[in-house]
């Protein structure tokens, strides 16, 4: 096997300028594993409940995801997220959070899960993040998500964790937010010194830094004319970089960089559709396609 | 003779986070041609008052600047700007403007800088900006800049304006004001279809977009871990990009291209120090430097 993500797969109900959805499949584990599809085989570690359309576990399946690990939860309901994006899309505001099967998520990795290649961690308390690093032989590359929620109410367990991985994804009000500091190279050192090998730091359409003891490394976002829906973003970026890493099976410093580029591409197809749909939507030629688009445009 | 700039010299008064200064040196064509000196021959069409301090004046001639185009106005005082920043240093919030001089500026080129090969038509009523380019043969490149007040209350000059420019030089929210799009690709290709030949959106600490009928190009900032005071960032970006292109003398794709990381660099050393400080402790080597750091952190 090669990535094991955990995380969440959820119902998410998004209303935008140009379009409501309800119920539409999200979940940080999702997205994530549809992205890093592309790249290599995944599997997921989650929970949803009965209610969960098996529209989406034949999606998944669709993808070749693994969901050995999708736990079903008996007379459970499936976390659910509805959010609201105003005309800049840059900022999601929560309108309704039930956690529901989600509450009280204790993943539990499966024996023949227990040897992957790459792990990512997506947000979700970082103490069970610590809990599914138990259950497994250290992988070759451990990533990591979180957000503002567990960096202001678990910050003890999320610091120890830090020691535990390789690379941190954070988006930039959280780099902010964990360290204290405004500007992004002092948040990326302290972050760093906490133990992460590095740190990702994504600011969405201003683009990514990677910023590790020994070098960084700064990438524009691609440049898109139509942005629908920003939800999951994130995670996709995730699943582009970290799905890329483990295909090469290496994190020199080019391959970091050919990661962090093919997770922005990944993450500008994400958004020009609702839920998944766009990535649903693409090939491996039109990825390709973009990131050599991409490299025309930021050359010099 | 090489660029000609028609601008503001002015006296500015910053407050920020890490610290006051008063009557410092300030004005548009005062960072622009700074920042253009490194790359070729710069003069100036300004005007300043009798207040104008002549160690000011000094420092000009000492970047080999050329002031036969600067005009001490009998009586008069300087324009004088004060403003503040709070941390994040993204926003200037002006506490005063005292045009003074600037107020009936009516530039006039001499007739030995009329016949520049690259103009630039700083920050100043677009009527003015016009009446500058009646006075002078066509040159090779023509670029512009202008602000909101002009866009908002000066529109239809404007407009008339861009018909006859190459490259407009905008920050992010006076494209997204003038286009009335929130998207910069829209934003883009709405203002070129104006007439300009291409249109760069200055993004600050998230990078810039070159943008024209063929082709497309963004570029991150350099990544800085002290910025002391962003005023002239814009100018000094401006400062590099045609202070370039006028050196090579081209403006190919390639050439646009390197000379938008110039003024990336230029603006980056701007911005760590009030006033023109830092840009006066630079060398070339510094600046060579610089670009090649930039390289290093942006290549894939």
């Amino acid at each position: 096997m090669s990535i094991l993500v955990v995380g969440s797969v959820a119902l998410d109900s998004i209303r935008t300028p140009f379009g409501n959805r309800k119920d539409i499949l999200g979940g940080s584990a999702t997205y994530f594993s549809i992205a890093a599809s592309f790249f290599d085989k995944v599997d997921i570690v989650a929970a949803v409940g009965e209610d969960f359309p098996k529209k989406y576990i034949t999606l998944l399946k669709g993808k070749n995801i693994g969901l050995e690990g999708l736990e079903i939860k008996k007379g459970g309901k499936t976390f659910r997220w509805s959010g609201k994006y105003e005309y800049d899309l840059n900022t999601a505001h929560t309108i309704a959070t039930h956690l529901n099967v989600f509450k009280n998520f204790d993943p539990k990795v499966p024996k023949s899960l227990s040897r992957p290649k790459v792990l990512f961690l997506a947000n979700i308390d970082p103490d069970l993040q610590a809990k599914v690093l138990r259950q497994i032989k250290r992988p070759q590359i451990v990533a990591c998500d979180s957000m503002n929620y567990w960096i202001e109410n678990k910050r003890a367990s999320f610091e120890k964790l830090l020691d535990k991985i390789d690379i941190l994804l954070l988006n930039e009000s959280e780099a902010r937010q964990f360290s204290g500091e405004l500007n992004l190279v002092k948040a990326a050192r302290l972050i760093v010194s906490f133990g992460p090998k590095a740190v990702v730091i994504k600011k969405g359409e201003d683009g990514v830094i990677y910023f590790s003891k020994r070098s960084h490394f700064v990438a524009p976002a691609y440049l898109l004319e139509n942005v629908y829906d920003p939800t999951g973003a994130g995670d996709t970026f995730a699943g582009g970089m970290i799905g890329y890493l483990s295909r090469v099976g290496k994190t020199g410093d080019n391959d970091i960089r050919k990661a962090m580029i093919y997770g922005s591409i990944m993450a500008s197809f994400a958004v020009e559709g609702f839920s998944v749909n766009k990535l649903l939507d693409i090939s491996v030629t039109d990825i390709r396609r973009r990131y050599d688009k991409y490299r025309k445009i930021t050359r010099f």
